[in-house]
């Protein structure tokens, strides 16, 4: 056997070229807290202030002495990592766990039941299988109830118990035939899936058709399941395009002796997705107002929720999920991200007692979920969160206002340049306004092409030592989402860098902003 | 807050009590080599031989010390794992080896540009949206050209440089609205993507319809692609089927003067998805013949052969790829499992250079996927299998011929219960007849339900200390994927377990299958 030679680099290299041309190709060489290292050219570390937080993944931090020692006592203990299909006290644990927190906050009498995944991508997968697959399953318990009906009606009508109604068709098989025409119809159209405007919900086959994002939805169009987007300004959206998507089955059956035929509600929404607080459409909260409808009229239509809490859940908005703070509950619950703890992966995906499927165990599984080196972080995470009366919430909310106001106060500074601060607890984010029209071009290109918040990104990280990234769909908004102990000191490293950013747009200064001539 | 009170178990709580009828309820708690550890009644560990393997995910093992030293190095250094958007060196050493070590088996003279995911699935999946990704690009370039041809052969007839062929349409421009009416039908066809029966790409919305197993697959068919089964028994299926799937566009060119419609052929089929050994089909190996017409049918029509081995790759078979066994070249790989070394998620879609569109980094990424804990334990991984001139195939091999000469001994000894033996290197399985006609009631009833492979599992748990279990979709078949540090004692082992197994249902003994009475 020859051994391999080396060959180029050639994992992204497209990406590995934009991140070199904003200035974002650092390597880094450790983590810890709210800090990344990588090495200066003297080969001394030079650490960088990590707002971006692994996109939310670290609500403790970079490598957590606590977690870091959860992780290297399974290491020692020579814990049985993959055991697939044998019995898992700790994710019954962690299963627990989560169902009794989510109760807690929500007031529900209900247990959930947890189906574990590997990243948020492929929990949002789940919860869209399971949501079809109770469909499916709702829709074939229907299909049998309505031939039964059909059965006894006909059954009646031979027997001379019923008649049909006068006027109307010649003979009962004639009417038989014509409902089975209309009822096949109606079976074959294919689900919807309801989300909103602006929604992020990973980028797998199933999951990007219920991500907003047209570049990275549309290309993949003819691959997957069919979503409708509700503009999430107007509470009232929610109710109507539920009834645009509405559906009935007809249903043969006799009333006092005469054949009637009733409309059956069919299924034809297998789920209504969203994100509490949008986070790559921009850090976009719902309103109470919306969530209030999106409940009243799926409870009214009978169309789960499925609640993505992957990027605002796991304590960040100061309660373990962001939706219980605008009393929104759901049916089903997605959580990713800091479940791992920043250094294993592992997601969950919940399902309220009263709509799990049995079936659903015995079509879908994964060989690395439910591993025995993610549950045992995932459980001591959620231990973490839950200690001291729930110090670590408490935590989210206030080191989150401390950090909203610094944002303010750049925005109170610079009103001609930054529009708006937004966000819960830790999970903030700061929009710049439009600047196509700048008279700079290095700005207006950037402005023009949506990439404008990379080089905004590239120009904090080398003048100022601060990471973070726009929103993947909402480029003009910086995202903020710091670990919950974010320092004074932190907060106002991070508000002068801003300072200097908005400072360097007001002048249009396009060489500081690209370090040009330096 | 109050602290949250503990809940029933409720994870997978249906799979739970399977197992517990079955026997299969251990709760490992140490894991070593190909050993898992439970402790018994009265405290003391009691070892389980494991040829499940992690389900083909521990080529070296559990817990192996190179390995677990490597992960506590990370631990101990304070290693950045979520450094998203960032520079990643070792993520391009692991990318370079695989390539490399893929053009050596392969003998291709391109690079392979690699893509990371968390999962097997995953991996399928960005395969599956990549190749459609270039399709949908192809199609575009071909309607764009279409246009330009259309354009040129109007201003051709308008200066009176050609005419219409005799005998044909009215004018230039009903020729046009017919041509594009057909084009536009065409067009509109979803994307096929052709797979085997008896395959098993994994269970996420995308790739599950690409999942041969219709218990799988069907509930979810309304939510994605359409997939083609091709037979693995009739090489000339191949061709047959992808002339059948093939479709054409009508270009309008002028020759010699003349408007003249010519077909250009449509890229209908996005890609072929095939595993060189079914894992979950019942481990059955794909023939070189089979291969080469997959190849040769493929290469003339355009369409892409997407190889998954995550299964049979990373040197379970005695060569990286399995593929490279019968001669078979991938545009795509998709390799899983083993890449995370047992310890850690990760995987990995390779693309032939001269297929790879830098779009796709633009559309397709993953919070956890490209992380700073497994890639480095990757890299060990490809390390450990390259070391000393390539020792660990060499094991794989030998092992498995072992392994193999042990199964074909217990086969030659109860032929009629033990049907056949197949595999390669350490993927084996082993298939018992069919025992839906056994005179014994559980032993009918569970090869009539299809889990009489988990109650054989279940004894030879209880029993005999071993641990294997069926593929999913072929449960007559019990699988076999040790590590390459296989003794000849756990050979012994599993063979004498093997012949009781088979004793017992050649005496159809199912108080002795079911430990029933004891």
């Amino acid at each position: 056997m020859n051994s391999v030679s080396a060959e180029p680099g050639i994992s992204e290299p497209y990406l590995l070229g934009f991140l070199t041309s904003v200035g974002l190709d650092v390597e880094y060489t450790r983590a810890e807290g709210n800090t990344l290292f990588f090495r200066g050219d003297d080969g001394e570390e030079v650490p960088v202030l990590d707002a971006a937080g692994g996109y939310g993944s670290l609500i403790f931090g970079h490598n957590h002495p606590e977690l870091v020692a959860r992780a290297r006592r399974l290491l020692d203990e020579g814990a049985p990592v993959n055991a697939q299909f044998s019995r898992n006290s700790c994710a019954q644990e962690v299963a627990a766990l989560l169902s009794g927190i989510v109760r807690r906050e929500t007031g529900s009498s209900e247990a959930y039941a947890a189906i574990f995944a590997n990243s948020g991508a492929e929990a949002i997968e789940a919860a869209v299988k399971h949501a079809e697959l109770d469909r499916v399953l709702q829709v074939q318990a229907l299909v049998a109830e309505l031939a039964e009906h059909t059965a006894a009606a006909r059954a009646a009508v031979e027997a001379g118990e019923a008649v049909l109604p006068a006027g109307g068709h010649e003979d009962f098989e004639a009417l038989v035939e014509e409902v089975s025409r209309a009822n096949a119809e109606v079976g074959a159209r294919p689900p919807v899936f309801l989300t909103l405007e602006g929604s992020f919900h990973g980028k797998l086959v199933g999951s990007v058709q219920l991500t907003h994002n047209a570049a990275y939805r549309t290309p993949f169009t003819a691959l997957a399941n069919r979503a409708r987007f509700v503009p999430l300004d107007r509470p009232g959206a929610v109710g109507e395009i539920i009834a645009e998507e509405s559906a009935a089955l007809r249903d043969i059956v006799v009333r006092d002796g005469v054949v009637t035929v009733v409309e059956r509600p069919f299924p034809l929404v297998a789920a209504f997705l969203l994100e509490p607080i949008q986070g790559e459409g921009g850090i976009v909260p719902l309103t109470r107002e919306f969530a209030t409808a999106v409940r009243r009229e799926c409870d009214a239509a009978g169309i789960p929720v499925v609640i993505d809490e992957i990027q605002s859940g796991m304590g960040r908005t100061g309660a373990f999920l962001a939706s219980s703070l605008i009393g929104l509950r759901g049916d089903y619950y997605v959580l990713a991200k800091s479940l791992g703890g920043g250094l294993a992966k592992t997601s969950a995906m919940l399902v309220r007692s009263g709509r799990y499927r049995n079936e659903f165990e015995l079509v879908h599984s994964s060989t690395f979920a439910k591993d025995g080196f993610s549950t045992p972080i995932a459980l001591k995470v959620l231990e973490m969160l839950e200690a001291d009366g729930g110090r670590a919430y408490g935590l989210a909310r206030e080191r989150g206002a401390r950090l909203a106001e610094a944002l303010e106060g750049v925005r109170a500074d610079f009103p001609d340049v930054v529009k708006e601060v937004r966000g819960k607890g830790l999970m903030l984010g700061l929009e710049f306004h439009d600047q196509s029209e700048s008279s700079s071009e290095v700005v207006r290109d950037g402005a023009r092409s949506g990439l404008l918040g990379y080089t905004l990104s590239g120009y904090l990280l080398r003048e100022h030592r601060v990471r973070t990234f726009p929103t993947a769909s909402a480029g003009n908004t910086l995202r903020f989402a710091p670990s919950i102990h974010l320092t004074d000191g932190e907060i106002e490293r991070l508000a002068d860098a801003l300072r200097a950013v908005a400072s360097v747009l007001r002048d249009q200064d396009e060489k500081r902003l690209t370090g040009g001539g330096a």
